[in-house]
C-alpha cells in the first residue's frame, strides 16, 4: 500500500459561516484545524450581494467580503485551509479515516461537519448570470432590497409559501409560480398565503413554470418568460396545445424549491440524519449541543439547521461545535494519558 | 388612574450581543422593537478590552466598539433604544404588562428576554480599575492575551476549574485561589485539574483569598495581595493568629466565582427557570428554539446559556429569538383578523 495518510487533530468540512467560525475557535484552542473548502467556498453567504443583518456591520458588507474576513481571521490563528470534498468517512476505527473525492486520505481525532446545504436551482437561462443581482434563493437575506417591486417566488412547498408570505412586507405584489395545480405545502402555510391572496398582496400562478430570466448584473432582473398549461408541468409540453408562453415583468425572483444538505459522505457512519438528510445533533441546554450520535463527530450550520439558516446562527453553531470538539479532544487526551500511566504502573509491578 | 401606558409590538430587554442582534432582525421584520438598555449596557462584551474571536473581524476590535456597531445597525433599521430596567412582567393578561424600575409601564405583544448574566466580582480594591486590563471574568475571551504569564484564577466551582484547566494552554503557571479547603466543583473537573497539578501546570492555594490587586490600566496587573489561613475564609480573620498576608506576582487574574442570570423580573411569570435562575427554552431542532413556557416570551443569550457564553453564540440566539417572535406575532395577527371576520360574518346574518 503506497497510500500517504496525514493525521490531523481536527478536520472541519466547509468554509461557510459555520465552518470558518469553528476554525477560528479551534485554532485559538490549539487544535490545529484543517479546514476543507468544497465546491461552493463560503457557502450560501456568497450568493447574496449584500449582507445587512450580520451583527457588527452597521453599513453592511458583501457576502464574499464577510467570508473573506472570517477566512483571514481563521488563518491568522493558524487554521489551514485546503480545497477538498469529503467523499467518505470511516467511523469504525479511531482515528477517523477521511477520504476526499480526489483520492487524498486523512485521519483525524475529531471532525466537524459544516458542509452546508445547497439551494436547489432551476437551471434555466439567465439564472446563473443574475444570481445575487435580482435572483435569490433567500427571501430573508434579500427581500428588503426590492421594496416596492413586483416579485416572483418559484415553488409550491412550505419554503415557497413562507417566503412569499414574508415578501409581502416589501413587495408591491408577490406572484407565486408553481408548476402543478396543487401545493405540497402544509395547510397552515397555504391558509396564510390564501389570506394574503384575499388581501390582494399575493397572486398565485398555478401550472406555471419559469423558462428564462432576462436582465443584467448591472440593472438586475428586467422581465421573465413563463409557460402555462392547465395540465401542469408546462415546460415538458411547450409545443402542445394549451401551452401558453408569455413574458412577465418582475423586479426580483426568489427560487424556493428546496435545499439539499451536503451529507452524502456521512451515509455509512453512525451519524443520525433526518428523512431529508439533515444531521441530528443533541441540542438541549448546557454543553455538547452540536454532538452527533458518533462521539467525536459534530455538526454545525445549514447541514443541521433547516429552519433559521442565517449567517449569524450558523456562526454561533460553528463556535459551539469547536468548543464541543475541544472538550472531547481534551477528555480523549486525558483518558489516553491515564491508560498509559496505568500501563506503566502495571509494568513496574 | 393617571398612569400613562405605551403599547409596543415587541420589547427586547438587554443590549448585549443577543439583544442587539434580536433588535436588528426584529427591526428588519417591521416589528418596531423597543430595546431596553439596563445597568450594564452592552453586557459582558464590554468587559473585554479586545474581541478577537467574533467572526468577521480579522484584526479584532474592542468589545465596546463591537457593541456600538450593533447598536448603530439596530437603530439604522428602526429599533428604538432606551435606558430601562424591567422590574416586573405580568403575563396574566395580553398584551403583557411590563413595569420598569423607574415606574414607567409598557404593554407589548411579545417580549424577548436578553438581559444577560452578570459575572460576580470580588469587590476588592483595584478590581474595578483593572477590569479589562489584566483582570477578567472570562478565560475563553481573554486567556490568549497573557501567553507565558503566571495567572491566578479565583474560585472553587466548576467554572473556576474549567477556566484554570483551559488557561494552562497559555499560562506559565496557573494558580487557583480558593477561600476554603474543599472545592465544590464536580469530581470530573477536580480530577482534570489534579492531573494538571501533577504535571506542574497548576498550583492550588487553598484557604486563600484575594485582598487587593495592584497595577494600572496602562501596564496591567503587577502583583496582588493574598491572605491565607488554614481554617478557611482568611479575609474574615485578618487579625487572627494563623492568618498570613503576602504579595504575589501574577500577570492576570481571572475571577470565576459564578454568574447570576438577570431574571428576577420573570419570577412571577410562567417562564420556567432552572435552579440557578437561567431561562429554560424549548431548544431542539426546527423553529421556536427560543420559546419559553409562556407563549410570546422568548429567551436569548447568557440569560439562557450557562455553558458557551460567547458573543457569537449569544448573537445567534438573538437572531433566532427575533425570528421566533416574528412568527408568533404574525400568527397572532392572523388569528385576530380571522376572529374579526367571523364576527363580522355573524353580524351580517
Amino acid at each position: 500500500m503506497t497510500e500517504s495518510v496525514e493525521h490531523r487533530r481536527l478536520i472541519v468540512a466547509g468554509t461557510g459561516a459555520a465552518g470558518l467560525t469553528a476554525a477560528i475557535y479551534a485554532a485559538r484552542s490549539n487544535n490545529d484545524p484543517l479546514v476543507l473548502e468544497g465546491d461552493e467556498p463560503g457557502g450560501q453567504l456568497t450568493l447574496t450581494s449584500e449582507v445587512e443583518n450580520f451583527p457588527g456591520f452597521p453599513e453592511g458588507l458583501s457576502g464574499p467580503d464577510l467570508i473573506n474576513n472570517m477566512k483571514e481571521q481563521a488563518e491568522r490563528f493558524g487554521a489551514e485551509l485546503e480545497h477538498g470534498i469529503v467523499a467518505d468517512i470511516d467511523d469504525s476505527e479511531r482515528p477517523f479515516r477521511v477520504e476526499l473525492s480526489n483520492g487524498d486520505v486523512y485521519t483525524c481525532d475529531a471532525f466537524i461537519a459544516a458542509s452546508g446545504a445547497s439551494a436547489r436551482t432551476l437551471g434555466v437561462p439567465g439564472e446563473d448570470e443574475l444570481m445575487g443581482y435580482g435572483v435569490s434563493t433567500c427571501a430573508t437575506c434579500d427581500g428588503a432590497f426590492f421594496r416596492g417591486e413586483d416579485m416572483l417566488v418559484v415553488g409550491g412547498g412550505d419554503a415557497a409559501m413562507e417566503e412569499a408570505h414574508f415578501l409581502t412586507k416589501f413587495a408591491d405584489t408577490v406572484y407565486i409560480a408553481h408548476r402543478r395545480e396543487e401545493f405540497r405545502a402544509e395547510d397552515y402555510w397555504i391558509d396564510r398565503v390564501q389570506q394574503k391572496v384575499d388581501e390582494g398582496e399575493i397572486e398565485i400562478m398555478r401550472n406555471t413554470e419559469l423558462l428564462e430570466m432576462h436582465g443584467s448584473p448591472e440593472d438586475g432582473v428586467d422581465h421573465i418568460t413563463l409557460a402555462q398549461n392547465d395540465e401542469g408541468h408546462p415546460s415538458e409540453k411547450l409545443d402542445a396545445d394549451g401551452t401558453e408562453t408569455f413574458d412577465f415583468d418582475v423586479g426580483a425572483v426568489f427560487i424556493a424549491i428546496g435545499h439539499t444538505p451536503n451529507t452524502d459522505y456521512l451515509g455509512d457512519t453512525g451519524v443520525e440524519l433526518d428523512d431529508t438528510g439533515y444531521i441530528q445533533t443533541h441540542g438541549g441546554t448546557g454543553g455538547d449541543q452540536t454532538a452527533t450520535d458518533v462521539d467525536g463527530i459534530f455538526g454545525a450550520g445549514d447541514v443541521v439547521d433547516y429552519h433559521y439558516q442565517q449567517a449569524v446562527t450558523a456562526a454561533g453553531m460553528g463556535c459551539k461545535a469547536a468548543i464541543d470538539a475541544d472538550e472531547y479532544l481534551e477528555a480523549q487526551a486525558e483518558a489516553t494519558a491515564e491508560a498509559e500511566s496505568e500501563a506503566a504502573a502495571e509494568a513496574d509491578d
